[in-house]
């Protein structure tokens, strides 16, 4: 498998190119697909993905994230800027994509509208990368299409792609269609829509829910062609076993997803556990890799 | 059919005034009309337009749309800048209109009053116009006249008015009046309502649904008149034949439209057919063709 | 009829001191009271004013408003920037008042409370009128008092005031009680009041409705008192014939009005009869003619 | 009675401390008891006030206020800046005290949540002092708490406080209970609640509503205790006679009340009343007069 | 009990680092644990807490928090910055945390979503330390996590924490699930949720309820772990007697928390026995004391 050639968007100033080329370069692993790990569930879920039946009980604390981020190969590893700040600089070689917004599960949609806004400006990431030397590689926003507060959404994600495109930083957005317009989240005709809105957003990748049903690979293309030159990741979901989960992510890439965002299924498990199940995440992803060669590394251990 | 003298409206600067006569006669084929070639319903139609039914495969990539508009004769291809920033690099020669906001189709008019919001200052497109030497002639702009948030649209209108004025950048509207309040969207006297507040808010272009009807021609004439100096295009609307679709067209040109915008109809078909349904209508938007020299020019197909 | 000493509130800073003079002077012919010529209606009424049974034709084309202002003695032609912007170029002589914020008529009382937002800065209209040396005498905006949203029309009436002092400009307020709490809007009483706001926040004119009833004239008296230092202008309202529209305007003169404010009465008549119209209404208001003075002078016609 | 020393407050900057000091001793006749002529209430009120049965015609025009600040005896008269700034060239020895924000009276509770928003900002008023060399000796400004729009007030409210103290102004915060969450505005343990508000706010002064009850003084000592170094001032209310009115503000005074704000009671008066009753209110609020000696003063007239 | 180390987040600049660290070991004791005197309840409670039956005279008087406050052993003390512009001149050694915003309790929760909106800007905060010269240690801020209004939260959040490390300052945040959307404030696993949630939004301390219920401090810890690196400080609550008050602190600390803020245990009491509690709950929190120990500090009273 090639390494695929990168678009450097116009808004990437000139000055910026070779920042955004390098850090698209080590967010995909020079193959042009992106191994997300995905750590903004303790304010999307509260404690419930970190603590309770069936979760290693390392998960209860953060630092678990960074020990995983440090030891597993990754692509970056995605988490709030805050915890970033605390722990980083005992995990100089993680490679971070700041999420920049994030709401909780409180609320739920027979309530209110989704709503969820922008914590930090990406400037302020930009300085803080830049004062402390810490690899973020990019950064990431959810948008909530459909929502009735969807006008917000769509003006902070187009300006955060256009700034963050200004420090060369590659963006990820999270495009899930929800609220009470949407009648199934996971309608794959939907999902294409989301991608290619991300698309008009200027976004690098789009982040989206892979869609459910037996031809669930074939309708899937229909969302990575309506993304264009902006790379379509699919999200982990709720907890699998380890087979079903790689299987479903073989077929995910080779429907020509540029990547995967993989969160409880890895950060569930104890930290050895863990770092093998990124492993075996990242030799599919990123290498290419068929689901037995990469059952194999899961069960070889970390490695190195 | 002669040249139509350009207004150079007050608010754009002195030293701006060559650039925005540039604009507007390459955005008119320096005959007074533009044929817009619309391309924003990626976020406003999600991907209802791009795939299904009797729409040509080639539509699903959004590259597509730029193949059209750099094969094809338009006045310009509009869409977000976004998708603009991941293209134009490739395609150096489409000249563009920047669609400034945008919102999906999701949330229904019986659940909320519409609400589409400002992605992108004038200045960042202005910018990126200037670093990257691409072919922005204008920018353009949806107001939902007769919504609840109708206030907070004109208020973002007429300041991108001033603002792409004080850039040399011509601007568009899109004019739609919609929401409860709206009993008829296509009702000519309101239509003829929203070309005159176009005007009133310094718009070079006003793009409006064509009335139904018999008498439409006739009733269409209102709407031209209200706008005054600025000047009506109307909208393309859903698919259509070709020949009734450049018939209806030929009217409204005839009735005084100073433009087109088609989206559907063009990007739906395969590329060689949508590059030749450019230039048909092209030649009866721009070129004051009829109805008959432009069928030609659709049958002989693009030539070089 | 002396002309009355104009008192320059104190935010006019010492060097705009004798442009606000000039203004103020040129804007009330030296007699301290105001000819508004209002056209703002192509947004407040969309086209209902300017096409239909009993209006001229030329009314069809906004070009019709600038014709009349330029030919016909006025105060000021009061419009939007957006419409200034096109057309002042052609008209160099014509005195206006750029009218901040508008809104449509689409949206009824009883489906939400009513709003207007600003459109254009203050010193956005002070640039324009610097650069280009068109005669921009003043600003106009509305305020719905008793609208749900009056603390944001409320808000930006007092800073357009302070700001527009700042660059010299005369202000006009637009005061009418409106919205659901709003039992009758032509209560002399609460209009009173609305002209109480308006000198509270320092407003040069207050445009108001003329109350109805018998004894409209007596009552009238009690908002002419309640704006103090602040002039009302009598709003001209809906189409009436020339004969008792003068009786009325000069009811509302005798009253202590210090200015009337008239579109549609002027505008929906062919551009001769309207120049004439406007004449008689000049004679009235600013120079204290009789009804019958003034009705002659609409029959002689302009003149020069 | 001995003067009462000023706390300067820590955010005044050390160049303003003797401004501030000059301002709270001026308002405060050096006594460190403010009497407060308000006459914000031709927006609060609208013409309700200023016209009607049992109200003198004298009160119909605004400069009714201006004329007694000026003759009669007050700390400071507290109005609108855009009434100020058009009088005050007329009345350069009235100390004011500029009321920042107001709302009418039209929405009435049961409609909608009171909300009362800011018009000018703190350093609009101090440059305009500054010019104009007029005497402006604090700002004020109200605060519904128990509204649902509170957090918008409390926020303008700290702001002003920490921007007013920046240039040297005290502040007078109007605070009061209401909307639906509040039961009783007069609840004295509300208003206690309501004074510590305006402490926590930095304000230096809080007006509130008196108990009603035949135990207010007692009861309204709560809320000068909550109030802390910040001077409590009862609002005078509604009209009421001379005697009864100066008892009743005796009692505040003895109860600790830092000062009285009256209004209706002041200038529903003809001139001279006006007068004289103001200099009996400055006399027991500011002098520590008994209400015979105040009697007697009102009965006396102003004499210089 | 050791110190424990300090992370320096790295949002704080390098020229601030000594001054994050001197702030934060003066906030702990140099033991890493905070007693937060509160005492922003006049905002919060209104009068409530501060004038009743059970509650000491001397509380009736602001100034009784910055007696306790300059006698008592603290950590810090809590308040408004309003409050503490106004009396700190004169209690120079207080250690203050600064509350960054407040709302009342007049709206219940059965009215509408809870919303508490930022009074002061950090930068604000700074200035006024580094002009005076006082003991600002810190800076507060309330979430209500679940309310509609979660978003405007969350944000405001973000950025003071943000700015608060740039100027040297450590964050306590006070977290609160409130809201329709929450069915139990105090349980356990929404705490420890939101304790989670103010370690990404990079807060040094999160204040947090404890849980109800007899196995409490096992089930607090899950509130301790997903903190991670923030400290959590457990909420003092309502009125309790000293020893079974003490009993909870201890239980408290031995589950891990980071400090404890204590209000109206305090404050309620007498001056003297106020500032020997502060001094038991000094050694429970900060020292590591048995119950016994601080039991005994609590009756020999606060000696020198």
């Amino acid at each position: 498998m090639e390494g695929i050639e990168i678009v450097v968007p116009l808004d990437v100033p000139r000055e910026e190119r070779e920042r955004f080329l390098d850090n698209s370069r080590a967010l995909t692993g020079g193959k042009g697909r992106v191994m997300l790990f995905a750590g903004d569930q303790k304010v999307e879920h509260l404690n419930d993905d970190f603590h309770g039946e069936g979760i290693a009980p390392d998960d209860g604390d953060p630092e678990h994230l960074f020990r995983i981020a440090s030891r597993g190969r990754i692509g970056a590893f995605a988490t709030q800027l805050g915890l970033i700040a605390r722990y980083a600089m005992d995990y100089p070689d993680v490679p971070y994509v700041v999420k920049l917004n994030s709401k909780t599960n409180l609320v739920k949609l027979n309530q209110a509208e989704p709503l969820s806004r922008q914590w930090v400006a990406v400037d302020q990431v930009a300085r803080l990368r830049d004062a402390n030397n810490i690899r973020v590689l990019g950064v990431g926003y959810t948008v909530y299409l459909g929502s009735e507060h969807e006008a917000i959404m769509l003006g902070e994600a187009a300006q955060i792609v256009h700034r963050a495109h200004g420090f060369g930083l590659p963006v990820i957005l999270w495009m899930y269609p929800r609220g009470r317009a949407v009648a199934d989240e996971r309608d794959p005709h939907t999902i294409a829509g989301a991608a290619g809105v991300a698309a008009c957003l200027g976004s690098d990748f789009a982040k989206v829910n892979y869609p459910s049903g037996p031809d669930a690979q074939e309708r899937f293309r229909e969302a990575i062609r309506a993304a264009g030159r902006t790379g379509v990741i699919c999200s982990g979901g709720g907890r699998m076993e380890v087979s079903p989960f790689l299987e479903r992510l073989h077929e995910q890439i080779a429907a020509g997803a540029l990547g995967s965002a993989t969160g409880r299924n890895i950060h569930q498990r104890p930290l050895d556990q863990a770092v093998r199940f990124c492993n075996a995440v990242y030799a599919v992803t990123v290498e290419g890799a068929s689901v037995q060669d990469a059952m194999e590394r899961y069960w070889e251990g970390p490695g190195t």
